[in-house]
């Protein structure tokens, strides 16, 4: 065992005993990516399968974090344990709100039954959703009972992310062209809850009948979870409890007709190809470097050479 | 030589003789991707480099297709030739819209010196950037002078087939918003010509200023282009000379200080990059089926064997 393992074989003991300080050095571990992350992985694998996972999704501005703040208050008044990972696919253009945010739910910051951290996107995409996979289980591996995963955003990733939860709440405003835009970006179809927040502001009921009639146009089974639609009020923790109840009772369901183990098989499945194709993708970025690299695109831009029979030369040696 | 590729020798060879029927046969195989696209590609290549290439984005409902159809009216005044390319990464929620634009197009169909032709996903949104590289290529090689490769959306692929064109043409609409979420997309940083369309509506002055100041904060050295603003009335054609004359003098800029062939030089590399990439995930999905698949798929389900090991062996054989 070399000394970066016994390092993460430390930090992990030190974590499953409570160990604040050490469980946030793994999850930069795994923030960080590579051989480190792996080892941190290959610790973590054996002890999973005890944790549930809320994934809270939803356009920019439909108040995901205040809700989420709300939905903490009301589990931890249940005196139950929590934890959260703030997912940011870093756009430059949202910081502000974001930031804002955060420091709301960090008022649960010194709460000892809640952890909270934010991830943010280390290079490519793809790894911020394996990455975001590892770090809940490393949460559900040291003891946490439940996961919030909250994204900012809508865009492939995030949906990606939320998908891998075992419970997906999407997020809505009051307001048609919201629950337009949710199924635009193909939430409609993931969603196990809908959550209308700022239900305080007019339009509740239409936006209830929108996605009533959407949900009417699916083909639910008899025995399938049909998505349950949920009013909320975020800023004053107004059906906290109603969407707690509805998780609980999602979780149920699943659990008991089987599809949360084939939701649970079906991630892992996604995740290992996901990793191959990963390793692969960075098989090609060592392949595509040195003297050989540059004399094959030399040829290539001379025309000598056309761009397939290039990449065939490259790939010689492991294909 | 096998029959396939005979096939294309010839279909290749009538393209050129300006047979268009078969050059629309020689974009389906491109379009099909796999060995018949790559029998196509290895015939274009050594033809190419003669045509232009301009790239049309801009966010849906800009009016891009109408100023397009705009563009090749004025193009065909000048007694010049011209191909345009419609990509669509095909999103079924704007097909409507998309279809009523192309039905304005076509009124040019008939027109023997245009050569319109869409193209839309076959599975893997990066096949379709490779697909436009080639399709580009190949009205290149058939004699095309200049093609117009005009998107639809806004997003990461869109963005990335249009960084593909020798000069970018960003549309905007009057109006602050949009002119902000042209920046989002980070398509501020491509543009070498903004076109603000739909100029009789109000608001024409303030989104050249936004753009104006946008390029103020862009350090641009003196002999370096700098995004010219044209403003165009897409459904009166008003503008349209003035956005060929735009690219014209950007060609000239492009040509005069090198620029263009670095940007070639720089797409045919990212190119093979692509090409390789494709290549390994194309194996990566070969690897992953079959009997020791399954088997260690259910190692890693029954928790005998983490994902990282699991990948390590279905990889052994290649990496």
């Amino acid at each position: 065992m070399n000394a970066r393992s016994t390092d993460a074989t430390e930090l992990f003991k030190d974590a499953c005993a409570g160990d604040r300080a050490a469980l946030a050095r793994l999850l930069s571990l795994i923030e960080r990516g590579g051989d480190d992350a792996r080892s941190v992985g290959r610790l973590v694998y054996p002890k999973i399968g005890k944790g549930y996972v809320v994934g809270l999704t939803g356009a920019p501005g439909a108040g995901k974090s205040t809700l989420t703040s709300a939905l903490i208050s009301h589990v931890r008044s249940l005196k139950q344990e929590v934890s959260v990972l703030a997912i940011d696919p870093s756009s430059p253009f949202t910081g502000g709100a974001i930031l804002g945010d955060r420091v709301r739910m960090q008022s649960h910051a010194t709460d000892p039954g809640v952890f909270i951290r934010s991830m943010a996107t280390r290079g490519h995409l793809g790894g911020l959703s394996l990455a975001t996979s590892e770090a809940v289980r490393l949460l559900d591996a040291v003891g946490s009972p439940c996961t919030l995963v909250e994204t900012v955003g809508v865009g492939q990733v995030e949906v990606e992310i939320a998908r891998n939860a075992d419970t997906i709440v999407v997020v809505v405003n009051p307001g048609w062209g919201d629950s337009v835009q949710a199924n635009k970006a193909g939430l409609l179809e993931i969603a196990d809850i809908f959550v209308i927040n700022k239900a305080d502001r007019p339009g509740v009921d239409q936006t209830r009948r929108d996605l009533e009639q959407m949900l009417e146009l699916s083909d639910f089974t008899s025995t399938a979870w049909r998505p349950m639609i949920v009013t909320t009020v975020g800023t004053t923790g107004q059906g906290a409890d109603s969407l707690w109840d509805a998780i609980n009772q999602h979780r149920a369901h699943a659990t008991a007709d089987g599809s949360l183990a084939t939701r649970r098989e079906q991630r892992l499945r996604n995740e290992l190809r996901a990793i191959i194709e990963r390793r692969l993708e960075h098989r090609a970025r060592e392949i595509c470097t040195g003297d050989r690299w540059e004399a094959i695109q030399n040829e290539m831009l001379s025309h000598s050479r056309d761009p397939w029979s290039a990449a065939d030369e490259m790939l010689a040696g492991i294909l």
